[in-house]
Formats: C-alpha cells, sequence, structure tokens
C-alpha cells in the first residue's frame, strides 16, 4: 500500500513532484482496442491546466501529455500506457519562505513526520500538479466507459455561501463560466463574492457534484468494495476534499425511512425503475441502474498572502506570508479531476466485476475456437 | 478486488449469511506476541449483538465467538487467526414476503442484478448480521493500537433532528443510555423521538461520531492512500452510511482560508502543536499527531412495517409489508462497526508505513545477530 | 503481503494449525451460478487424507469439509465460501521432544527466527495438514475449470530413482496404485525401494509431473504475472517442493534453438498448432493452447526416525530422535495439492485475463437490458 | 493482476516497447532517505547494455537512465521514483518479416491470442529490452539489501554442455570474460561452443546461478509467499527462464532424508548453524540465515538466422528467416536482470516482513515523540 498506486484491474501508478523534471503516470491494465491519442488525454489535462483565468494561478504550464508506450497503430495494446507531462515553468526559486516554515493547512509538517525530510519545492509531491497524472489516467477510463454509454460529468454546486438554484439549473451553462457552475446568475454572485475575497487576501471553499450516468446496474462488490464507498476513498483522495456524500448524504441522517426509501415501479417498457433517487443510485453498496452522484465539500485554498502564525522545523514560532498568486478558490479546477477519479473507481470495478457470474465466464472462455479466430480476422 | 476482504497488510476476509450457518472472519497478517483471548473480542460482539434493548432487533443470538488458529498459548503466532460464531436463531421461516419482492432501500435487487439470484434468507450476505466479521477482526486491531496509546471511540452524535449538545457532552454518559448518547438529555429527547417514529411504523436516520486519539503524526499514505481516504472507504462500506465528513467537513465549503486553516504553535514542552483543529487531525492525507475527528450519515432503517410499493422479480409491482419487528434505528448498533472500522483502517496504514524510512528499516534488520538472540530467550 | 492469501479474483485464504481445533479456509471471488456441494470438495480431501496405506502416516482423521457460506439451494452466490475441516485427532501429546529442540528440515527454527516463537504442537502452521486449505479451495477451482472443459491432472514421475517409462506410461494405471504413478512396474519398484528405506528408518524424494489439457491460448499475462511464473510461485509454495521446470525445464538449457524451438503448422481443420512442445503451452509466458505441462522436485520427507544432530532453542547441541510414524515420501500424497495450486494460480489468471480486451468487456456490460432480463428469468 | 507491476510494498511498474519512444519503470514505496543518484542504477543497466561483445546484439543503444521523481538533494523522498530511458536505435525497419508470420520460440502467436493483435516491432512488450525497468528497480532494491549487508550476485554456471567446474570456481573470474563465468578455462570453452553454434546460425541455452550472502533469518512468509516460492516467480518471469531450483533442487528429489537434511549446528560464537546448505537458505519458506542459492536454466535464444517452419496470422504456412544479429545465447545479459529480480523479491518481503512482530511495532511506533525530534534535526 505504497500510496500512488490506485485500482486493482484498471491499476495506475502516479508519479512526480511540483518542480521536479516532471509529472506522469503509468497505466497497466488497459483493455486492449481502444482508439487512444494524445487528444483524448490532453482536452482534460487542458481543463485543470493554471493560467486559465483570474481565478486560477498565472504559472505558465503548457501541460503537454505525451504518449510513451501501450499504444500501436492508435490502438491500446493492452500493455502499459506510459504518460507524461515535463515540468516547463520550474525557473530556481526563493523556496527560504517555505523551507524551514510550515504553513498551515498542507502537508509540510506531515511530510517530515512521515518521511524526516520533504521536497519543498512547490509543495513536492503533495502539489495541485500531482493531479495531473489522476486526470490523465482518468482520461483513459472516461473513454472506455463513454464506449459503454456511461457518462460522468462533475461542476460547481456551490462557491462560499452561492449555490446553484436548482430552478436555474442548466448543465450547459457550466461551459459558459470559468468556475464551471451550471447556473449563469450564480455563477455571476459567485464571481463578485471570490473577487471580495481576493481582495481580503482571502480563499473560499465550496462544494463539486458528479453525476454519473448510464451505469448499469450490478456494478460495485458487496461489503468492503461497495461501489459508493470505492468512490468515497476516490474522491477524498484528492487534496483538500474534506467530505463525501452519496444520493441524499447528510440529510439521510434527518429523513425517516417511509421517505428515504427509492420505490421501485415499472417503467412504461415494463422494465424495473425507482420512483426516486434518495440514495444516490446504490443499494447494498451495488449500482441499482439509475443515476449515482455524490457530491465532495472542499476546503478553501490553504495557501493565502495574509500573514500567518506558524512553526519552523527547528521549533521556533514565526510569521509566515505566502507570496506570489495562488487559486482563491480550489473548486473549478478540482471539477475534472473529480470526473477522473470517478472514472477510475467506476471502471476498476466494472473490470474485476466482469468475473462475478459464471454466465459471463463462459461467454468469453467457453469456445477455445472464438479465441483463434479473432487472431485470423 | 472480491469485496469481502480489506487491507493490505492487516488482511481479513470476512464471510458468512444472516441465516446461514454462522458468519467469520480471517485475519491475514495480524503482528505474533499479541496477547489475545475470546474475551477481547467478545466484549465488542456484545455491542452490537440484537435484542439488547426496545431498539434492536428481538433475534435471540448469544454471538458467541471462537478463535479456531492463530493463538498459542495466549498469544497470536502471527498466522491466521480464524473467528467464528454460529448462527443459532436460524428456524425455518415463511420468506415469501421477501423471496420474490424487491425491499426499497435494500440490496435485494441489486444482488439479483449482479449475480442473477440471490441468498433471500433474512437478506443473506447484506443483513446487518455481515458486521459480525468486521467487529470481530477490529476488535484485534482496537487491541493493538490500545498497546500504542491509541484509543478509538464513536459514539451517537444525533438521531433524527435530536443532537448532541456541545455544552452537555459527556463522553462517559454514552456508557449510561441504550443509544450511545454522551449527552442524558438529548438521549431521553431521542427516544421519545424513536417511540413517536415506531408508532407510525416508521423508522429514523442519525450521525455517529467518532475520535481517534494518541495517533501519532506521519499515518498515512500521500495522494491515493490518504488516511483521511482510506477512513473513508472503510466507513462507507459499512451498510447504510450515506456520508463522511473528516473534521470541520461539509462545514468546510462554506469556510474561507483564514479561518479553515489551522496555525502551528508550540505547546509548554515546545513541541509542535495546531491551535485548532477544523483539518481533524490530518494535513495532506496523513495524521498530524492532533485527534482524528470524523462523523457517518446513517439514514433511516429501510425495513419498516408500514405498507410500501415494490416490483417483483418477475417484473410485477406489488403492495409490500415487512412483518417483524426491526430496528426503528442503525445508528447505535452501528456505532462499534464504526470503531472495528476505524481500527482496521488506522492499523493496517501504520503496519505498512513502517517501510517508509531508511532509518526504520535498519532499527529492524540492522543487525542480524538480534534476530538471533530473540530466539534464544 | 501476508502470507495465507493466494490470488487477486479468486482469492483465498487459507487458516489452522497441525493440532489446533480445525483447518479451513475462505474463498473470496468465486462466480456466482457454480454447482456446489460439499461431496465436490470431499473427493479431492479424501486423495491427501491420512492413513490410507502403509506408505501415510496412521493418524486418524475424518477430514470431513463442512461448507459453512456462500452456497445458496445449491449454488453458489458469489459471495465468500468458507469451508472447515475440524481436527479430531488432537489428543494431548508429548511434545517434549520437538518443543525445544529443533529438527532438521523443518520450520521450527525460522518460525522462531520470523515471530520469536512458534506453535510447535506438530508443526503447526506449517504442518503438511495446511494444504487441507488449498485443496479445498483447489476443488471448487478444478469444478470451474472443469465446465470450461479444462483438466489438470498431477502424478508421481519418480520415487527416489524410480521412474516411470514412458513406454508404460499409463495415466489410468495411476489409480490402480497407491503412490499414483501411471506406470505398474514402476509402482511396484517403487514400493520395494520405499520399504527398504522404511527399514533404513529414512525417507525419499520423488518427483511430480502435471499436465493442464484444454487451456485456451490467451491466459497469462505479460512481464511479471506469465502464466508460468505464476505456476511455479503456487507450485514452490507447496512444503518441500524444491525446483519447477516446465515443458523441457532444465533440459532447455543443454538444447540448441534449432532444436528447442517449437515450430507452427497447420492442423487438418486449419487451425495453428505446434508440432512439438518444449516450451510445455507456454509463449512469452501466455498459454499457446497447447498442454502445459510441468513438474515439481520434492525432497524426502524430513522426520525420519533414525537420529540426527541439532540444537535448541536456548543453543544447546543434542542428538534428535523423532518419534512415531510419517510418510517415508511426500510425492503421492502432495500430487492432489499440484492439482490444487494449479487449478486456482490459472483460474486466477482467466478471471484477471477476462478485462485484456475491450471487445470482451463489451460482450458482457454491452447492453444494459441484457443484464435486466437476467434477473427476470 | 495486469502484469506489469511487481510487488506489494516495494511495488514497481515497468512499460516500454523494443521500438517504443522507451523504457521505463515507477518505484512506488521506496523508503525514503537512501542516497541515490543515476550513477547508481546505470552502472546496473550498463551490464544489460547490447553490443557489448560479439555475443550481444549489436543494436546501438545507450541505455541512459533519467530519474524523474522522488529525489530530492540526492536523497529518496518516500515518493514515487520515475526511472526512464528514450529509445534511441529506432529506425524505421521492414518489419514484414516478422509482422504477419509468428516467430517459433516467441510470443507474437499468444500476444495475437490474448489481446487480437500486437505491436509486432521488435517483439514490442515481449522483447529482452523490458527487462530495462526490471534492471533500474532492481538496482534501487541492491542499494537498500547492501546497506544492510545483503548481496545478490549472479553468474553463468553453464553455457550448453560447458559447465562451471567447482575445483576452478572464482567469483572475481566472473569479470574477466564476456560471458560473466567464475571459471577461466571454462569461459574459454564456453567461447568456442558458442562459435560454433552462431557458425551454424544457431543458439544455445545455458544456467545462471545465483548467491544471497547476509540475509538475515526470518524473511519470507509461510504458506503462500515463501521465499523461495517469491524467488520462483520473480525469476520464472524473466523471458526463457524454463526452471527454478532452489538449493539442491531436483537433485533432492533422488536424496534421503538422511543425507538431504542440514543438521543444526553451533558455531565458534555458539550461534546457531547449519552444518551443510542442501536447502539453499531457506526452511520452511523463510530464510534460515545460510545462503540463499538458486539456479535458472535458460533456453536457447529463439530468434535464429536458420530457415524455420511456421504459419502465419492468416493462416498460410510459410517458412521464416530471422534476418540481423541477435545473441546466439541468452544467459550472460540475464544474469544481472536474475540480480534484480532477486532483489526485488527479497526486498519486498523484508519490508512487509517488518509487521510480523509486536515488537517491532513498538520499535517504531512506540514513542510518539521520537517522531517528532526526527523532524527537528
Amino acid at each position: 500500500m505504497a500510496g500512488s498506486t490506485f485500482g486493482s484491474q484498471f491499476k495506475i501508478m502516479t508519479w512526480g513532484e511540483s518542480h521536479g523534471k516532471g509529472i506522469g503516470v503509468v497505466v497497466d491494465g488497459c483493455p486492449a482496442g481502444l482508439p487512444l491519442c494524445e487528444a483524448d488525454i490532453q482536452k482534460y489535462l487542458n481543463r485543470r491546466k493554471p493560467g486559465q483565468s483570474k481565478f486560477t494561478t498565472q504559472r505558465q504550464e503548457g501541460d503537454q501529455v505525451e504518449i510513451l508506450s501501450g499504444v500501436f497503430e492508435g490502438k491500446t495494446t493492452g500493455t502499459p500506457i506510459a504518460l507524461e507531462v515535463r515540468n516547463q515553468d520550474q525557473r530556481s526559486r526563493d523556496y527560504s519562505a517555505i523551507k524551514d516554515i510550515y504553513r498551515p493547512g498542507h502537508g509540510d509538517f506531515t511530510f517530515d513526520a512521515k518521511y524526516g525530510f520533504r521536497d519543498y519545492r512547490g509543495g513536492g509531491r503533495s502539489s495541485g500538479r500531482e493531479t495531473i497524472g489522476r486526470v490523465a489516467a482518468g482520461a483513459i477510463a472516461l473513454k472506455i466507459l463513454e464506449s459503454l454509454g456511461i457518462g460522468i460529468r462533475a461542476y460547481t454546486k456551490s462557491v462560499g455561501p452561492v449555490a446553484v438554484d436548482p430552478e436555474r439549473f442548466d448543465l450547459e451553462e457550466m461551459w459558459q463560466n470559468r468556475l464551471y457552475m451550471p447556473d449563469a446568475q450564480a455563477a455571476l454572485e459567485a464571481e463578485t463574492y471570490l473577487e471580495e475575497a481576493m481582495a481580503r487576501k482571502d480563499s473560499v471553499g465550496g462544494v463539486a457534484e458528479c453525476m454519473i450516468t448510464g451505469l448499469p446496474p450490478g456494478v460495485g462488490e458487496p461489503v468492503f468494495d461497495k461501489l459508493d464507498a470505492s468512490l468515497a476513498k476516490a474522491i477524498l483522495s484528492i487534496g483538500a476534499v474534506k467530505a463525501f456524500e452519496i444520493g441524499d448524504g447528510m440529510k439521510a441522517a434527518l429523513s425517516t425511512g417511509s421517505s428515504n426509501n427509492d420505490s421501485f415501479c415499472l417503467d412504461s417498457d415494463g422494465r424495473i425503475r425507482k420512483e426516486t433517487n434518495h440514495a444516490g443510485g446504490v443499494l447494498g453498496g451495488i449500482s441499482d441502474g439509475s443515476t449515482v452522484w455524490f457530491r465532495a465539500a472542499i476546503k478553501p485554498t490553504p495557501s493565502i498572502a495574509s500573514p500567518q502564525k506558524s512553526v519552523t522545523r527547528s521549533g521556533k514560532e514565526e510569521e509566515l506570508e505566502i507570496s506570489g498568486r495562488h487559486d482563491p478558490i480550489i473548486v473549478p479546477r478540482a471539477v475534472v479531476v473529480i470526473e477522473a477519479m470517478a472514472a477510475l473507481a467506476v471502471l476498476d470495478l466494472m473490470l474485476a466485476g466482469m468475473s462475478s457470474r459464471m454466465e459471463w465466464l463462459h461467454r468469453i472462455y467457453g469456445e477455445n475456437a472464438r479465441i483463434f479466430s479473432d487472431i485470423a480476422d
């Protein structure tokens, strides 16, 4: 359990530091035959790239991904896919401000406690840049899920107290504003709220929401590897996430059985459906065929320009001032990371779940001849 | 990723169905030399046993655990520890009410979707009795942590709208009421609220909170196996849990960096401490030495006596009435399960983390002679 | 990597000591829908049971297996299958002979070195009885493979210098003698050789061979989880196995490329075949559709009645005499264990390999409706 | 179990194809604080580099490794270490000779059978170049083991029928000849034997032997993750290895208990030792403190210049002639790969084994203060 590895069947290993030579990921276990090119991955990386608006750090990074292995003649071969982004903006800096002092809200102190020392340049491994590997691998998972009719979409549900109004909810609208909020008016109010925070040299938190559509029932394992539990770990593993809610989430604690239970019914085609979806598309830890929806609470950016009290490695109390521009809010850039992690968790469960029935085993290994003929054509 | 296996170093595999021959767990990877007897485990099982109050099902089960292996002359040997509880109350029942119909809020439908059929007797594997294996294994993890000065305590924070009042918070009080609420007055109000729900043939939800004290800094892995992410998966894997919050949780989304950041300071002994603990004892996914605290939202018991709409396996709409007594609330019996899962998650990270420093590696393998002399004495 | 867990998709955890309460295994990840009853497992356990001939220990054990979970109405449900054999013959013995002294060729010394102490009763966890869990789980794997037309058969190839004569090889013959040798005459000579060894209070080694037929091409992963590498680990994990050979094995080291390469050709149906099988059915670590065959060298039983030099825990040199009857050879009883381990390794690779192609993924998750209809019928 | 991932605590993921952009590996779980630079890794890569003698392919590759992450100020940080070697000699070739035809003794056919198609350029993922990732990661493991006084050395024991003479065995001599044979005279005879084979456009097999010294007793897990079983899988996972022997290996099958058992005795310092080492340093799957020694049989290079019979993807019989220079023997270049895989297997077991005793757990987590002070200095 070394930390930077995720998944059992669709297994990824990410690497890289904020100011090291680069950031990357290797995907081991991608099914063979998926059409894949760098553009499929780049489009997701561009969504998390810095310097896109006044609400994101101005660090200059092209974040261009390179596929180094596992793809031949435009298709995945079934062997490991190595993806790499070289860091550009790593000009030597003055790190004295963070070299010896522990930034509140950051992992500086705990990395020292765990390893005895740390790569303090830009936060090293605990920098937001670490998510490049997640997004790059997630892009592949998302393309596989898409081919099965499964869609994953995350967006900003609230910025501080400014929340999307269900009445005005319009998913397409999220592409029209830098905050990825599916509500134009809320986005405007949120921008004003953010500017005020920035003027105060402060930062704000928010909530991201994600919907998974088209997921067949039967995905997720009973007991420990439940779909919702796996999603929770995937999402909480993203820095700054402080809470995870599936379906009604915390609200379920205030509800009663008679109103929280989702009644089953038949749709016009006589197919089994639910009248409501308080559960968030999961029953007993297994997908029920309805939309899976969950939320993540994201804390305010810990890097703020206003002075903070802290201590040094050597145990001296000192005041800290973090220079440079930082995102005043993390949520908008986390949205694509959430989509990536959700895709990685769901796909891994789907691949592992392929062996859950004898009938499915026979569907693939039943007739040996089948496999030979696969080659011939 | 077969579902009933948890942990990488302290690995457990649970088994058993509600109305099968029994329930059990095997622990593979328990360090050798831990004093262990059945009473160490029984005391935790007794806390989740049915029939303890008017708020728990009246099913008669002794839930007596038997240690079948891995312990010799009162100490763990380092080999697998098999723990088993035989079911007593499994007199043949009339299952026609649930055999063919899908109970809302249960995994009946999704188990059929995943496996093609299911053991419908009392919910089979998705019954609350499945948690016996978790609690039995967790009891061992809790004893190991205790020997290191680490304590884990969960309690009922709220029952529906009735919450513990921070002013009246008294941990010892939790042992004085059947709801495990650390606030006598809140417990009384909650009991009234529960009786009203029962009279309506309804059930209610609630929130459980857990505190982990004495955990050294440095526990948890960066990136995917963060301490909070691992706790989230462990807790969400408990049936009926719909949300997980670490520290301030959802509240962090409404906060600002200046108030959400926990400043570092020095205590009287000149040791590094934090002035606040909004983070919940975790920074960058790694424990920071302060108390780890988190909450879980638990949905209302899905089994209610009032009639519900549903459909049958064969796709007919039918009304369902669930007979028999069921817990009107899950939280009080889930509390010990939460302690067990938290212990399993934390201990596994601690064992895996032993190899995070060269210096620690040398502390154990540095002098071979050391190992020989271990034998001699 | 706690030691008693095997497999990634078809995962098993074994437990139990020679003179503890029993021996067992839990199988997590068995596909749902396999017809299974205790007789399916018992027939394999009976082949490794003690007291079957003058060449096996006279310990009295019924070795009756009980299925405790995971099977409902005669079929596996997809949830963990717990299998248990309670020890009968555990009357308290005088262990003074082995309590403090290290038996040569046994794990007594190394268990002390690893854990600081050990369960010395009958060898504890390192006893041959540990294989009961392997055989019980392997019986399930073998039944699954059988349903796919895959057969696994191991037999005794040689007893000391007495080897099966290829000219006289007759697989059915193995059932006619206690040594499981597919050659009546070799079996007779081997019995004489064994009786001489027993008269000398000595023991002998031998070789077991195994054939896997009907395995489709494409099973096994490139690089680290090759089919032959996985078989090697599975077989070497059986106590007393000292070598593993796939195909020509050691002989390949003396061969040349021109004679060692297996030429490809077409059979009468125009299907791709190999003219020879020096490779043992594996190319690049992946099955090629021909028979997989391998051998295991098994050392002589370390427990011999003649006096041996050794030392005690406290570091005193002493002479050791092991009393009681022991198998003068391990091979015949290891044969069924080899079949079990080979089945576990092959099945696990087949289940993991189900996700190796996009086309296979679509075959199972392609049409959601498919899954619903599965339920209805 | 996706195939290119090895290890549970010291986990590596390798990637890359023979004629792709490069080859690499990521190491997740390396302890923090190990001094590491590219030269530490390069010295091992240089031993497997092509073009070193008339007995190795003339392909021109610098095989220069680059460390991309996980090292800061000359020490490992505990985060993933990404190592990369870019391919240089990948000028477009004429692959028509191998594009559609299956080379005997290669994985061409089985890759098609598994994945439906393959990267045929130079064997793609199944090329010998894949071992670059193993050697690079192994170099780190070897440096860690070295710091603990553990040495691993492999050499060529025999080339075809020409074997090292125990009388003339001189480990240092292996560095004096291109075949890495610790016997000057045998090396000369072997070279003559090889030249004859090359003249015949043929190739030859051989045996490599490996010794692990200084390994403390107690390494390896009972049952499935035995030290010898883990080594067997690690070694058999190297392409072309057809057999694995620990200690006496196959010879043990011809021995008797009285001569095969290694008696225990006391050395002059009163420490427990063995009088012989037929077992190869492993008892019950756990290291016993004596030298661990094993052998691997390596088949002749399958790529030979003389014409061979084969078939095409489309199922036509055709004669194949493989052009270009290939190693006439694999053993000498495999020697460093064997050292690397042995190191990876042993180190992983040692890291996992750190949690095998309560006492060791307390040695690391016993006093929290300890951890704080680690930071200060």
